[in-house]
């Protein structure tokens, strides 16, 4: 039996994959009504933890376009997990005989990355909390792709929150990962957060440097916007003068609505950009498409409706060929030439202590019974790891080392030589000693 | 590409169409499950913004047995229009790839022509509030044929709340339609409403007379009954002796439960009549089939199901070939030799001032975001509009023309020549005076 | 035309029957998607008054692997229900041309049986309240005879909550039912009622004796267990030295969680079993399957999952077979060559009087405007009755005969003899004398 494949990340798909599925999605698109053969006798289960009607309806067409079948459990959090089951026992039921693969929707990050390893049939992420929904990153990166015929080197202007949105997020750690430059224009006070900032720079080579937005006129009032552009050496050198970069083409803004639900007390929305006719004339924006993950309230004016700059419509349909695609790989019923990424995906266990991840919304919290912790290391040096499921840093103060028992500073040279799967973290020295470890050399 | 056709009102069939309907719905009725080979691949998203579950699995149970797929959005409310999405942007996602036919059920009067008006799909309008619900009515007036042979002439007694029931009131347009007699036994206070008197008769030509129905004995206790009869010279001639016309000959009794949702602080549904074994022993009743649009409470005994004049789960059985045929027909699948009506579809816009609607929940007034106001002309002499979407009678004091500036007052000779295209409704001087008009001659 | 069949208890099915289906269920199991050409153009609704996601995500997938269609109405108590349709109503409606079949979900005892007079196509009971759930039963009983080869003679351990488990009753009726030997180590206070008891003595002569369950060890701490063994002569031999029947080797351990929700202010589940590696340590459990009807909470501990004697997750995916086996059986498309039981299905009319059930929860004391009365005679000497609907036994005082007008103690030799058709039950003196009965010879 070959392994299983699930989508939890974007980043469980290799470029040239992603290109392919582009090509899929295209050839889809252009009839959707002719692929009924590809997964007859298929069944797909919709697990939605929480209710979004557009991402369900998207899968749930995607799917019948594909001759498959359809289960709904559109309610689970008034139903199964009402009674108490675990996600993991949920998924292992649900994949045991009823479906062929499961859509899952779930408040928790790194839920899905959990129901994956419990699960017998694909797992497809359709957003986990403000952690990932990659087939909307994919369906934006699509949009591009299909209007502007690459996507390496496009220019893409981000405007609003750029604080709490994930779409946001994840599209430009895509974008990135494209090669395409970003420039952010958020609303005040609602800017790119540091670690999405760094991620950027560091797992995608993307320099921010500061920009002159000036060009863009009332989309981009302030002025006060951040250019992120791969760092390759003879872009980089656009910018090396000291001076700001300068925003002169733009291929397409990306627009996102205020994430109310998410701001602080502090947050505040007045100055939030609302586009326009008015806001889309200024001359760097000829040519660039308008697109926006839906719903919108009223950030976008109704007016631009009928500009044919408008995608946002256009972008929402495009789910339907993108997940086509995406559920005939993962059922088997499309093989790619491309070859998938080779990314270890195993998860270091966390053997002794308590849960070191900072994050309360992380599924390896929320869940009642939940016993399995794992980190990724992302760096030796500093010494730096993630939670395996929701993806956050865990706080390092000392590591130890299961083999010896004992515990070092994070920063020393012998915690970076432990290995991954001797390597234990602690918040700090009383922990460590609780736990029965000592300190090195003692 | 040819025009999309939608089903908002029964008025978008011709007559001629509606009987070609009826002819198939008893073709599939013979065998429902010998269709499936009419719309595999197609799929019908029912988006329900309110519950109604019959509704909603006659359609889906329809569009199966056509070999088509659903999608099923059956708590809207709780969803997408939570999160603050207009109707109107929900329409054009859905129906941009996700759908190949939107059936819709929601509370707003209006709300399915204004779907239509975004959608790139057919919409069917599942009830749209107190407003329309035309394949409740085509099932009804189906059910009517299909016992009877015609429609034209027929002896329909309408009982119990002709006030306040939609259904009713669509049905008794539809009747009056096809040229049958309507005999109106209403509970006490819950008479047909004026207007909806007026239309029989402006639109329809039913000439209500007063009417002896003592010969209906306990079905009509009070003997208080309206007659309306198409208004055919050698039908009319019958009445014009100046007694009552007495109901002698009865082919449907069509009952409803008391509206109570909808009922006022002063209305007593005490003397409510309820149907059973004696109130139809009376002799024109013989061979009335009974049928009520379900579900009933307790306005018909339980003792007359086993009567077969009972028609009434028949009736709501029939309601799945009728819906098979309209959705095979909006869908393309079944051709029609009959002619559409030529209706003129096209809404005179509200260009300026406040929207005149007086209806609070018309969709005009409960959509947030909507900004589009249209009226449909009633007549010119007196000058009299209705909305545009929920049909509601808008009142007019002062017309004015977006040519000439100038404001009228609405029976003059003046406003009645007005292009439609340039009238603006005005509630009084203040407001004409404040747009900027001048009174004529001024 | 045929009878339609219903499976409201799996008393509907005889044992060869049983048996048949059994082989059919093995048959689809081993290629789940090799049978879509057996329902094609049928519609399962499933009617759910309360939420079971796990149970009708079962049916619905059962339905589409055979190739059917599905409408899913899963919250019926916030639509139908609440405009105070009844249930009867409901039913003939959707029966009437929405679905082939019936999948009913209600919250009151004998609502499927109910469901099922109404009905015009097969039904199948998904759970009424505490009452029966079949296809749960008979996806427990096919696990056991797939691990196990057979059920006649095996030996099955109920752990837990034996007192409110309707499970864990169904599925003792059934063990019995195939001579199956159970034994009863009940949680604290939670032991198996008199009535089950006497139910299985009764009907299935299964003979309780005291058990020695010391072997269990932990799985049975107290030692106060229950055997109950089918009643064979060669069998009872076994124990009728005086001496408790000890537990050698074991089966299946079959766990239920506590049903807190149903337990009165006294019960206490401190002392509840969980059942973990170390529980499953003892001799006689070395080959024991442990089945749980999911969802669990924590009485079966995370570490055993990995145990290959865990079947529970495996139990649950089975429901799918079966589900389809008996749909394909119900809707035609599978014959069997075992004949079905030979039970008279019958209820005698209550003519006159209350309603005489007990039961709270009994449909005919729930579902509004419901007429219809009727009992079972469960034994001439004693005079015994069930509720025809829930199955609970109706008090008895006194009885009446509807022909001669006299009543009569219910114990008298006059009263065994009087007629089923002609029997009226009083619950005393006054009340017989209210309805118009005298007393015998007076």
């Amino acid at each position: 039996m070959t392994r299983i494949r699930h989508l939890v990340s974007v980043d469980d798909l290799s470029i040239p994959e992603i290109l392919e599925v582009f090509e899929r999605a295209k050839h889809f698109g252009e009839n959707l009504r002719s692929f009924a053969h590809l997964c007859p006798g298929r069944i797909a289960a919709s697990l939605f933890y929480e209710p979004s009607t557009r991402t369900r309806l998207s899968f749930e067409s995607a799917m019948q376009r594909l001759g498959g079948g359809v289960l709904t459990a559109a309610e689970m959090k008034t139903s199964s997990a009402a009674k108490g089951e675990s996600l993991a026992d949920t998924v292992r039921v649900v994949s045991g005989a009823y479906a062929d693969l499961i859509v899952l929707r779930h408040p928790s990050e790194g839920a899905a990355r959990l129901a994956a390893q419990f699960s017998s049939v694909p797992v497809i992420n359709a957003g986990d909390g403000s952690h990932e929904h990659p087939t909307q990153t994919l369906c934006d990166l699509y949009t591009l792709w299909l209007e502007k015929g690459e996507l390496e080197g496009l220019e893409v202007v981000l405007v609003g929150d750029l604080r709490y949105s994930r779409t946001i997020h994840s599209f430009a750690f895509a974008l990135a990962r494209f090669g395409a430059n970003i420039v952010c224009v958020p609303a005040r006070g609602l800017e790119m957060p540091d670690y999405v900032l760094r991620r950027l720079r560091e797992e995608y080579g993307a320099e921010p440097v500061r920009a002159d937005a000036s060009s863009l006129r009332d989309l981009a009032p302030e002025s006060d916007a951040v250019y992120l552009t791969p760092s390759k050496p003879h872009q980089l050198s656009l910018f090396t003068d000291g001076s700001a970069a300068k925003v002169e083409h733009v291929d397409a803004v990306y627009m996102t609505r205020p994430q109310t639900e998410r701001h602080g007390v502090g947050d505040s929305i007045e100055s939030y950009v609302r586009l326009g006719n008015a806001q889309m004339s200024a001359a760097p924006l000829r040519d660039a498409i308008v697109m926006h993950p839906l719903p919108r309230r009223d950030e976008i004016a109704d007016e631009f409706d009928d500009d044919p700059r408008s995608l946002y419509f256009k972008q929402a349909a495009r789910g339907v060929p993108i997940r086509m695609a995406i559920l005939g790989l993962l059922l088997g019923q499309i093989e790619l030439d491309a070859r998938p990424p080779e990314v270890d995906e195993r998860l270091v266990r966390i053997e002794i202590g308590a849960n070191p991840c900072p994050n309360p919304n992380c599924v390896t919290h929320t869940e009642k019974r939940h016993s399995r912790l794992g980190f990724r290391l992302m760096s030796r040096d500093p010494l730096r790891a993630a939670c395996g499921y929701c993806s956050h840093e865990i706080p390092i103060a000392l590591v130890g080392s299961s083999k010896t028992r004992h515990f070092h500073s994070r920063d020393s040279a012998v915690a970076r030589k432990i290995r991954p799967d001797e390597l234990i973290f602690f918040r700090d020295e009383a922990e460590a000693v609780a736990l029965g470890f000592s300190a090195s050399g003692a």
